[in-house]
């Protein structure tokens, strides 16, 4: 059974309405192929779970190699690794692909922070990323600092100097009367299943534009006062409870260019701990606190690179069907669930297709994005340079000869179905292709118009680019972007189902007749550079050879 | 309705066997008086939700002088704070009594833990109480060891010095599938009702003895070889997805004398941390690891002392009602569910009491014990002094005056009724106090011998001492002697509730015409120290005025 429904139809009335646009949209001969090859599909279950590799190559990303902040030395190390890993494996044409610029590589080496009054006490916060160290280790009054209007610099000119700054009003903290982590229902999957096409979730929501002033102005303020830091409690949802979120500076308060350095450090603490340093405050105890924060900028280069590797094809080589997912992190945990396990679950996905000897007509090709965390920088600059500027869409050659992307980021979680991102010719492929994966939970078509990830930068410029219906488990109560996106966030055996259920999708496509239905070509649309960006946009990704 | 059965029985054939063995060992006067006094408890349940301190009072023991760990400096200053907070609300008699000897204090000041290699890496770590910290910052190598058998020791003999020594095998470390913060289920508390009386929960159950000389050895061996410092994974349970448990030393390891110093730092990783080093070491690729722990023994004084304060009575002065819990608590949190709400829950019984102007007949006495967190020492030493010592069971004057205590210790969950201790004759007198509490959820009884906390003192003496059913919240699952044991894990709700029971039914017990019945006189049993305790047991308890 699948569980697929138009917007407004019932399940049956649906079913048939989207067999009927399929058919409308496909040649009948490409109808026929899609069902699934099961020979292929037993010798790809086979190898994935008999020989799975999947959770060593998520060590050597996470434990080795991580975080993988975008042009840290750890991205570099885990960049080289997979690469040596992939050719070891014998996949084809491994090599870096360079785009840019990006901005400054960063790398947190020590953070300690503690509170000396009114008791010692170890505080739980991490510096953000491409935030200056303090001056060794320093000490100081905390100082609860409100300035949200021009009116309020007054109040506090003079008085900050050798001060930590804490910025953020408190929140309620609360406990997890429910479960933290979770799989779909099958109320959950019937829902999504009838979600509406409009259900777009963009990454970007925009409106930083007259914070972003206003937040540069009181940044140069702390730092002509000579704060010592910047002090934030991390924010709800995934800010408590042991677990901490530090990103980026928020735009205004600085980006990674060399000009743009954020001008004072900035750390961000546990929610209960920052609650515990204005609940001091508030009754006029004075807080001290003692700070040691190293980080490294590295200004080798400020261009970065994607990675890639090939299984070539046999009578339709020219032809691509591509899969794919971010390779880079945040920087406080090792970035697992965001996104080595997907990086590992497409790594495990060649792996298996190449040792199971299957043949697939078609050239397929695995990309590592980085700089997703920052916009989708790597995936877009990738789009751009092989097949299309979505803001002329003017199409390269190549456009014409990639059949279909899959990627992966949404957690761990098992695949449960796929987002069709509105295409509605997808729904009978996908349909033919989930039937042997039924066992695993997988039989959910949603037409949502998924977003927040690197398939978006293909289906910018016109191209199927998907994202799969996963299980949420604990990706966004816990793991997303907080300190706690470790290793053991990831749970083995739905990261084999997701390897297997790539590997074949990927050789079903490899080998349908036609390409992948396509919606129509999108009007081109003038360039919005998200927040937080270099004032260039990545412009050029140049292939290079393997290092 | 009441939950209450006995052994064996339906509901309902307990209740009557429970009332007819209660108005055997009572006089039918004072069955008469078990009903609620509902004038008084007006007055208790409008000062206690309308005025209420309990969350100030908890942030006092928490945030401001917390933690507690017994003969720390912040166990001093908060008990100094309470005395002068119990003294400002007006209560008499406010002094603390002195026991010991306890052994050393001792206070983390600083600690930070990272892992240099193969990434920089900031490790969640705290080292366990009463263990000495490190020569500055030291770096080194870590290597998993594995030394069970006298056998092992040759294997790393010579091999250790300059690293650090990973004693623990790894654990799972999984997700939170089921919500770690719960209520009772009416099904829960049914359950409860039913319990047999053997199901007593000891604290220690014993069995260190043969592996208490190997740790000591092992611990000889480790600083022979001049290994930095012992590393362990945190237990399991609540030791990961950001909670640390970190205690004392274990048996062997160390004590709290000058004598049996711990002879190396040891230190406890979240369980996520450990197992990356862990990971990392089984590919070959080595750890280098940076730590600085700065700890302090303090050696003013080897004794200790719980703090007391009174309501005095009227009619029946000479006779006493005492309410009381722990104030101790262990170092990585600020001891705020373990066991400042149960201590803020007791002061502010008493501020309500004292408010309301209700004249109590018996004197209400409070007491906060310490060194609780080391085998009940605290209330031990006070029992002793004050009422028979176990293992001679002599019994003094004060005995016969003592009518009931309360206590509480479980976490900060509101009231759902009170375990009996075996005391049947207790079910009725309870039942009636409960009566105007039905609407906080309270309204079961179970005849458990629930062991683990200060009322066993008095239990052991023959007093009827007793502990509440509480919700268990995250107590057992998150908090209970973890790093996340602070302020936010506190519901305010349920410490309102739980003041106002404990100040009703202290009231209940001190206007009762009768003392509260009692148990048969256990008979003398020899001492059995608890492991960890100093050579010498707390012999003397002193009353000293206050400070």
């Amino acid at each position: 059974m699948i569980r697929w429904t138009l917007p407004g139809g019932t399940r049956r009335a649906a079913l048939a309405t989207a067999l009927v646009a399929a058919t409308l949209a496909v040649p009948v001969t490409a109808q026929l192929r899609d069902q699934a090859d099961l020979d292929a599909i037993y010798r790809i279950k086979q190898e994935g779970v008999s020989n799975s590799k999947v959770m060593e190559t998520l060590s050597y990303l996470t434990d080795i190699n991580g975080p993988r902040l975008t042009n840290s030395p750890m991205m570099h190390q885990a960049a080289a690794w997979a690469q040596k890993q992939l050719t070891a494996w014998g996949l084809a044409n491994v090599h870096t692909e360079k785009w840019g610029p990006f901005g400054r590589g960063w790398v947190n080496e020590h953070t300690s922070i503690r509170m000396d009054a009114p008791q010692p006490f170890v505080l739980l916060g991490y510096p953000k990323a491409w935030t200056p160290g303090t001056e060794g280790e320093v000490s100081g009054d905390a100082v609860a600092v409100t300035i949200e209007t021009d009116e309020d610099f007054a109040k506090y000119k003079g008085t900050l100097k050798g001060k930590f700054v804490l910025q953020s009003p408190t929140r309620e903290v609360a406990s997890f009367f429910e479960s933290p982590t979770r799989r779909y229902t099958e109320t959950g999957l019937e829902e999504l299943s009838h979600d509406q096409i409009g259900s777009a979730r963009g990454r970007f929501p925009g409106g930083f534009g007259a914070g972003m002033e206003f937040r540069k102005k009181r940044m140069a303020f702390y730092k002509e006062e000579g704060i010592l830091a910047v002090v934030e409690m991390s924010a709800g949802a995934r800010g408590d409870n042991g677990a901490v979120i530090a990103q980026g500076p928020m735009p205004g308060d600085g980006d990674r260019t060399v000009e743009g350095q954020v001008p004072v450090p900035q750390v961000v603490l546990a929610g209960e701990h920052y609650g515990r340093l204005l609940r001091v405050l508030e009754k006029k105890v004075p807080v001290k606190l003692t700070m040691n924060v190293r980080s490294r900028f590295v200004d080798t280069s400020l261009d970065v690179y994607n990675v890639i590797a090939e299984i070539p094809g046999t009578d339709k080589a020219d032809e691509v069907v591509m899969i794919g997912a971010h390779f880079d992190s945040w920087h406080t945990g090792t970035g697992a669930t965001d996104n080595a396990v997907s990086s590992a679950v497409m790594m495990e996905a060649m792996r298996i297709l190449q040792t199971s000897g299957l043949k697939p007509r078609r050239t397929i090709r695995m990309a590592l994005w980085t700089g997703e965390e920052q916009g989708l920088l790597g995936s877009r600059a990738y789009v751009k340079e092989h097949f299309a500027d979505p803001t002329d869409m003017k199409l390269k050659p190549e456009h014409g000869k990639l059949s279909v992307y899959l990627n992966m980021d949404n957690g761990g979680g098992a695949f449960r179905g796929v987002y069709l991102q509105g295409n509605e010719a997808a729904a009978p492929v996908f349909e033919a292709w989930m039937k042997p994966f039924h066992n695993f939970g997988m039989e959910t078509l949603s037409i949502r118009n998924t977003g927040g990830t690197d398939h978006q930068a293909f289906d910018a410029v016109g191209l199927p680019g998907f994202q799969f219906i996963q299980d949420p488990l604990e990706y966004s109560s816990r793991t997303h972007h907080t300190n706690l996106d470790v290793y053991e966030r990831a749970i083995p055996q739905d990261l084999m189902q997701n390897a297997i259920v790539i590997a074949s999708f990927a050789y079903q496509a490899a080998n349908r007749d036609a390409l992948f239905p396509r919606k129509p070509l999108p009007k081109p649309r003038p360039a919005t550079p998200p927040p937080g960006a270099p004032a260039q946009r990545p412009a050029t990704a140049t292939t290079t050879s393997q290092p």
